[in-house]
């Protein structure tokens, strides 16, 4: 029986250290943006991790990278995989983690000498963090079909270079055919970013599903005017509504309740000075809720609200959508496998949502898909401070062995 | 009788744009710092016009320039006066007016061989605005011993460069001794910088009393997070409590009603970036009073706030005084002289508050003072949008001058 296979912790934790090389910030964090040298340097090393293994490899026009692993019967992969790429001032876990599990667990799998039920795949999707070339999560929509591959490979990060050009570069502009490649169903093994778990004490979660995004750039228009002078009664103060809408939008997230959460992350005041009643105020809103009709009414609520706030205090507002998804429901079956194997496992878990964006999401357009969470310690993360406890990292990628050979036994993926 | 007396429409308006020039930033406004070479420029042009005029001139340590008309007894002058330099983004009026407008009252005087009942002194105090040095209202405040002349000359630009060197540099570090130069009694001229006689449609103003001034800079810190992963519950928002701070401020004002004022100017937040919750806030706080009592409650009442804040939302919050000027009041006598004048002259005039600080109120600490306003149009100042109507530029400076020559004849200034 394979329910005692267990993936080698020390392997798995050394490859971690090692991939955190390329783009090594010195401060225990990583910068290794999408098609730079340090995500080719990264790609290189996964690479070999996997023609080590005896994998089968692809590479496909927009550079995500595919290691396969043939199962007993014919048909689409059960896939994991995440991304390379990092944020400016990035950790060692985000994305990493779940491409370097997913190679743990064809590993543990040849070392074993078990073939699966049907092919297994591990992918490095292109530019998930979206910081270098927008939109993100690029690699993952491509293959899903969501963005024309043209589209993005003529996306230009700020230097003008183009995300193709720079796949060229690097040597990632691969040719093999997208079809080929898209799996039976995906899963997606991931940090959580959050302090959900931690505060609770798990040790890991199936994620059943993933936040709507909608983030609004407000401007307010006022009059600057002397701090002293100027009556109360006769101010039209953009720093005034700026400050108000983070406080309403504090109140609406708690009047609306979980998982509605609603954040003020910027504050721009002009002319900015102690005396004077700002002018001008930038302020931005994200809001983020499961329900899409609960979003839409967070979103009205807040239009309403700035209407209201215009007229009081005599200044123009304008908002301005910046992004906006609809929430993704993660397949039931493949949840329902993650909690069945971790209990299995004797790992303590709960259902949770994703607050953050996922190469998972995109999956889920084209396939049953879900993810596993492992706990963030003090749920940072988008920070050189991000990491997990070693325990932790190696549950999840215990789970996301189990969660695979069950997918491929069972018909999630396809005909068994 | 000198009552039917008038100023010089002409020369004033002529005055201040000849002024202007000095500085001149190209867009209708003046950028004029303290012991500049603008302000060297704008020095000489006033001390030209006073030798014309036949005046005695003095320089006083600080860089004071004044000119002095002998009258028929001798002792201390009644004394007007205000400043030549400007803020960065200055107007034309701010200060500038002050000064030509003491210069046309002499001038008027001597054109029409009247000799006062005392001497008068007009005075262009050094770096009233503190732009390039701190603290602002300098001149004066040495003058009137507020401050060391030691200290004042050693203060540093943000180049290194003391005003000792640099009043040095322009030929303005004087040596007359500052004991004769002390007025009797002081009346300053100035635009209102703010919007209220223009909004009750008057020309001018008898001003009775200065606001204090209590400026705070307020530093929370709480912790950056993920803005979508990040329950509401467990978040520690340092952009929630600043934005709940510049709305706080509003209601205090208004919950304390007029004259209280208060301003959140500036706010900077870390990250400050749309999805990560900030980790710091830096936001400053502007209260003024023109009852000490009531200003210290406004500041017991912020503090409180901040306390409670902190532990409601698990915060560190640490505050720091940056400016604290207690409140002025102007000397009922010489404020009486001037709305007897202003209605002998037919002007529309009510009694009022500065908000803003002015040289008069260094002057306040040595003698009888008090200030004429005139209005604002639009309340605009230190901005190239600065303006009065000329009408009431003219009025305010026949008010002066006959507020002079009132205040000469009366004991006010010493006895008559």
């Amino acid at each position: 029986m394979s329910s005692d296979l267990r993936i080698s912790a020390d392997r798995l934790l050394r490859r971690l250290e090692e991939l955190a090389v390329h783009g090594d910030s010195g401060d225990g964090g990583v910068c290794r943006l999408a098609a730079s040298d340090e995500d080719r340097a990264a790609r290189d090393q996964f690479r070999a991790w996997l023609q080590d293994l005896g994998c089968e490899l692809a590479i496909d026009p927009i550079g995500n990278i595919f290691g396969r692993m043939p199962g007993r019967r014919p048909g689409p992969p059960v896939m994991t995989g995440s991304h390379l790429d990092t944020v400016t001032t990035g950790g060692r876990l985000d994305g990493a983690y779940g491409v370097l599990a997913g190679l743990e667990v064809l590993a543990t799998l040849r070392d074993a000498g078990i073939t699966p039920a049907c092919d297994l795949s591990v992918a490095a999707f292109t530019n998930e963090e979206g910081v270098r070339f927008t939109p993100d999560m690029m690699g993952s929509l491509v293959l899903a079909g969501g963005y024309p591959l043209a589209d993005a490979l003529s996306r230009q990060d700020s230097a003008g270079k183009t995300l193709g050009e720079e796949l060229q570069r690097i040597g990632y502009a691969g040719a093999a055919p997208m079809e080929s490649l898209r799996p039976g169903c995906f899963v997606e093994l991931h940090i959580e970013q959050g302090p959900v778990l931690e505060a609770e004490g798990l040790q890991v979660a199936a994620v059943e599903n993933l936040q709507g995004i909608s983030w609004t750039q407000v401007e307010i228009r006022g009059q600057a005017n002397h701090a002293g002078t100027t009556p109360m009664s006769l101010r039209r103060d953009a720093g005034y509504v700026a400050g108000s809408l983070a406080r309403f939008l504090r109140e609406l997230a708690d009047d609306m309740g979980p998982p509605q959460v609603a954040t003020c992350g910027r504050i721009e005041l002009e002319p900015n000075v102690i005396n004077v009643i700002p002018r001008r105020a930038l302020v931005t809103v994200d809001l983020r809720n499961v329900v899409e009709d609960r979003l839409q009414e967070a979103e009205a609520r807040l239009q309403s609200w700035l209407e209201q706030a215009a007229v009081e205090e005599g200044v123009e507002i304008e908002s301005e959508i910046l992004a906006r998804f609809e929430p993704v429901d993660f397949h039931q079956e493949v949840v329902g496998v993650i909690e069945r194997e971790a209990r299995s496992l004797g790992l303590a878990s709960r259902r949770m949502t994703s607050g953050a964006g996922h190469d998972a999401q995109m999956m889920a357009r084209i396939c049953p898909a879900a993810m596993i969470f492992v706990p963030s310690v003090a749920g940072v993360s988008h920070s050189p401070r991000e990491t997990s406890l070693e325990a932790d990292l190696v549950a999840g990628a215990n789970l996301l062995l189990h969660s695979m050979l069950s997918l491929a036994e069972s018909g999630v993926a396809g005909t068994p």
